[in-house]
């Protein structure tokens, strides 16, 4: 239909919290007119905004069905959740239209969100572009219902947790794998990537811009700005991503696929933490690799998701691990099945012991050198105690006491500047 | 897909009150798995059940528009309030499944409820009828959106007040036009229609018939039961309603089109009330016509709809009608523009005078003599002024005083012996 291949499209999304009452799509509605009446790049400047449901819609929605029906059938549950965006899409259109700005919602059938059969837990697998573009006809912005799908036999499919970030990056990444300019642009109540949790560290510094590869292993410092399914989607697709606040003109961040040139890489870029872990030794294993081999089947049969795996000695072996708390007793048993199975003696397992994991995390690391020696340097001298350590192309990972944690990120932060100065 | 022709299709359908909390949703999944256990008509036996949304649940959505938008578009409102039956479908069909009742639920999308483009008063002009077979095909009962349509360009609308009786008609009335056999079963808070309103006639009585005629002219007593759409809907297609409480057993009225050959037709079926209506008299108003014409044009330009209407005397003529009231200042400037606009002097307009319409309808009037002169004698008996009168094949109207209103209506119930004999 003619249309021009280098046409910019720019999808917004905002969270619950940013249209949780009325007054709030109000505010929104207006933030994205001043968007509209900001834009300078011509005619060529589209607007999709991706909503989720107002609030604590979903929650209250989830408890109906309970109160109906103790197991709730995942088909219909989609059913009835996928009406909470529904509810905040019309809304907007509406507080938009208010404001003089032509604006149109659509749900998932009307733009054919097409995904897996998966429910509540469902995969995009294809959205119909040309349902877009056609809705842009008479409007500026087209309102999209978050976190819903379709199927090809017309089910109606909810994305799973920060599904409504997945929706926004798929038409972002949809428009351009048909050639056209998008960015994505994430709007929540937080203002953007810090180099470490700013509840925990003062000065914690907001970042102008992170790689997607750096976002990926940061997870826990994005996790409240970002689902991290949509930062692999974007950086599949190249999308850039900006988040920033709702609440706030603070710029925000940046998630790209390389930094822009005239910014030096850090050498780190974040600090994060992941508490609530055990550290578990097991001693004396047969070195031939086939026990070794034994106790993982063993514990993935067990339902234990293993982390910072490391083996020492040589004829004898000693393995030890991480999982997350209230595995122990499994562990525990599933080691010790096995090693009693293979009927072996002398080996021991020691009860997991609690301990935090402390990321610093770079893309900047690839090229520094003596990064693990700055790490082991910065604790020593503030004696902590190092439990364990792995590292990989663009991460360093120790495990410290947890009573240690912060004081671990603070020295981190320190070493690598990653607090502002003045603060 | 070798369908059996003569396959019978139960539509059921519960309103806003039936399903306002869970735990009535509850008690609806029981009634149809009920209903589903009584069937003793073989494997020919499909039921669909159309649920509105839930009690209040379009009046919150509503007032949630109006704090963004003080004139919402009506395509928007749509969007919104097609959600409530969405809520309300997919927790039906949880509490079935609940109850061991394979059920899903569908929304107009899903069964092709196609409409006309009249946003907030959409007409049905077809259902997709192979959509909800396919439905069938794992399912005991099909839950259904009621309320709203599609239109052929996807966009969601709303039929109007009382859509969700409509839709349920439509669903029927359709798989009849397939040569299916349909019944549509209305389930609301009030437990039939009645001879007379119960509230007001002690022994009311609940009629175990009514043909679609009487009930279209007994608008007012079935207003709370029966969306008069729905009414017509089902006399086109001669689909056979029947309307009974949710919240009992107690057995509910059938509307058909003509009653069971072994039962005797009354006279009059029922006794309705029309209140908040003003009489106006016009007198001397010359009779060749034209003025009379000019005078109802000025009338329909004001907005204002007459009933009721009569004229006497012969060169110089007299206008009686009705209007509801709040109408009398725009009666009195209309006919008095009108008389000065044609140079006339000498008329007259009285301002309105509220009155009360009192109506005996019955499909036995037709074969009946003497109805004029019983409603006459009945009234006389009681010293109850007859203001106006107007009849048509079977309904005979009059206007009295709105103070005697409820003494009319027990003079007529008794006369045509409308109210049980011993309560």
């Amino acid at each position: 239909m003619g249309e021009r291949q280098n046409e910019m499209l720019v999808v917004q999304k905002y969270g619950g919290s940013s249209v949780a009452t009325p007054e709030k799509i109000k505010n929104v509605a207006s933030r994205i007119k001043n968007r509209l009446e900001a834009k300078e790049t011509g005619d060529g400047f589209k607007m999709a905004v991706v909503v989720s449901a107002m609030g604590k819609t979903t929650d209250g929605l989830i408890a109906l069905a309970k109160e109906v029906s103790p197991a709730p059938p995942a088909r219909e549950m989609d059913m009835l959740l996928a009406t909470g965006e529904q509810v905040s899409a019309a809304l907007l259109a509406m507080a938009l239209g208010n404001l003089g700005v032509a604006a149109i919602s659509r749900n998932a059938f009307q733009l054919g969100i097409e995904t897996s059969g998966d429910h509540s837990n469902a995969r995009i697998q294809d959205i119909d572009l040309s349902l877009l573009h056609r809705s842009f006809e008479n409007n500026s912005v087209v309102v999209i219902t978050g976190f819903q799908g379709v199927t090809p036999e017309g089910d109606l499919t909810t994305l799973g947790r920060g599904g409504s970030d997945t929706s926004a990056v798929a038409v972002a990444a949809k428009a351009v794998s048909t050639g056209m300019e998008a960015v994505c642009e994430i709007y929540s109540d937080v203002p953007g990537i810090f180099t470490c949790d700013p509840n925990k560290v003062p000065g914690a510094r907001k970042l102008d811009y992170i790689t997607y590869k750096e976002m990926l292993e940061l997870a826990s410092l994005g996790a409240k700005v970002l689902h991290m399914r949509s930062v692999e989607l974007a950086r599949k697709y190249g999308v850039t991503l900006y988040c920033a606040s709702t609440f706030s003109e603070e710029r925000g961040t940046y998630v790209v696929k390389e930094l822009p040139e005239w910014l030096e890489s850090p050498v780190v870029t974040g600090v994060t933490v992941a508490r609530n872990q055990m550290k578990f030794v097991v001693k004396r294993i047969p070195g031939d690799g086939d026990v070794l081999a034994g106790i993982f089947h063993a514990l993935a049969l067990a339902g234990v998701n293993l982390d910072m795996i490391s083996t020492a000695g040589d004829d004898i072996s000693f393995l030890t691990f991480t999982a997350m708390d209230g595995h122990a007793e499994a562990v525990v048993k599933a080691v010790s099945d096995c090693m009693n199975e293979n009927g072996l003696t002398g080996w021991d397992v020691e009860p997991g012991i609690p301990v935090t994991k402390v990321s610093a995390v770079g893309d900047g690391m690839n090229a520094a050198t003596g990064v693990a020696g700055r790490v082991f340097s910065a604790l020593r001298s503030r004696k902590i105690k190092v439990l364990g350590i792995s590292t990989s192309d663009i991460n360093i990972s120790v495990l410290v006491d947890d009573e240690r944690a912060d004081e671990t990120v603070a020295a981190l932060a320190e070493e690598f500047e990653l607090t502002a100065k003045n603060s």
